[in-house]
């Protein structure tokens, strides 16, 4: 009876047409299923006059996010790929405020010379040059490619990437990004976390999973979001209406 | 000091020289990793006269695989693809007894005309042509696939395979496989498990997960053994040496 009123409420009453994840969209524009449907669970055990479960409770929707390969560029860069002056152009916005997938995406070609084409490069510009890959992706290239947390480039094995006006060459800053939550001092309170600490992601369905050792990363500009790769989105095929449930 | 030991016996009494994996074997020649460590741990507990843990108490050594994507074909199939009276050859033995990876392989066409080449072919023949890949593969290819025991492929998408002599056009049969742990009647009397029940594989390292939902697969001829696909080994990036455990 309460999912059945969730899933009338959320449909009909706050989409009279469905969002598509697809289009192109002004920052925060549309919400995101798992945002609606928290306020719709927590209106609905409020008018049924229930005690609320623990995830409605929580200050926060939790959000879980696949990104799948991309790249974090410098301007320089940017320009080295797509001529002098060129600044990146907002195709999606994604879930964390003014972060974009960019309309510009690079050809990577790897240390064996194989391809990957169509790598999105993900915006604003950063201080460093950075390739996130599945594990698939990287045997697909032929090469290692260890597992960091964002950021963390030091040795790593490096790339080149072809764009439209020239290519840049990139030393290092190829991995496999730790899996990781975002999430506000308030969410961190809420599940009794700190900042570097681990968590766990619990997926439900067919091919259901749990995550482990995802790594808590906590600021006030954040907000609560899971980020896992295609490996692990695949894994468990994660879709919009998959169950999941963060725990400690 | 026992993790030394084992070490040292594995390494040095069981192996003078390591085995190759992807070295071409006639059956059970080369003893599996998981094999040699299950009675090396077994004999180093009981000469250091300590209590067995339970994954070492255990009938049967715990070997966990990773199926890459690969296709089970009739004899009729690899005939219109290879020739006239074509059998497939071993290329390399697999655990079960009598399967093996052929040297066979065939181009993949799916219904979008976007190809996969060198899908390797599991002998011997069998009397379905099933198309096993990872959601990951599917992607690649434009299309879905449904989740299916192996076997149950009624109603599912097919492909057109080539070879070098010609085409075989599957009408259905292309899915990801159930995760899955083939058992004899003494491991599953051992984890108190049936044939058609589900258990869980904790696999443990860096990027850590419990695969939930695997399918028990009881049966004389099956020695004890967990496949899953490349999105899930790649998931947790099995390795050879990475810590498995099967629990209820």
């Amino acid at each position: 009876m309460i999912y059945f009123a969730i899933f009338y409420l959320t449909i009909f009453h706050f989409f009279p047409k469905l969002p598509r994840q697809e289009s192109m969209a002004p920052p925060n524009s549309i919400a995101h299923r798992a945002v609606v449907e928290h306020l719709v669970r927590q209106s609905v055990y409020q008018r049924l006059s229930r005690p609320l479960p623990r995830a409605a409770s929580a200050p926060n929707p939790l959000v879980v996010n696949v990104s799948a390969r991309h790249c974090h560029l410098t301007q320089e860069a940017v320009e080295a790929l797509f001529g002098s002056g060129h600044t990146l152009t907002p195709f999606k916005w994604l879930y964390q405020d003014g972060q974009f997938a960019a309309k510009e995406s690079v050809t990577l070609i790897g240390p064996r010379s194989r391809v990957i084409s169509n790598l999105r490069i993900l915006g604003p510009c950063r201080t460093l040059n950075q390739v996130e890959l599945a594990y698939t992706d990287a045997i697909a290239l032929g090469f290692e490619i260890p597992l960091r947390l964002s950021g963390n480039i030091k040795g790593t094995i490096g790339a080149m990437l072809m764009g439209p006006a020239g290519f840049f060459e990139m030393p290092e800053g190829v991995i496999r990004a730790l899996r990781h939550v975002h999430m506000h001092p308030d969410d961190a309170e809420f599940y009794e976390v700190k900042n570097g600490g681990e968590m766990q992601l619990k997926i439900g369905g067919p091919c259901a999973l749990i995550l482990e050792k995802m790594l808590v990363r906590v600021d006030k500009s954040y907000k609560l979001e899971v980020h896992i790769d295609t490996d692990e989105g695949n894994a468990c095929n994660l879709q919009p209406n998959t169950p999941c449930e963060l725990t400690k």
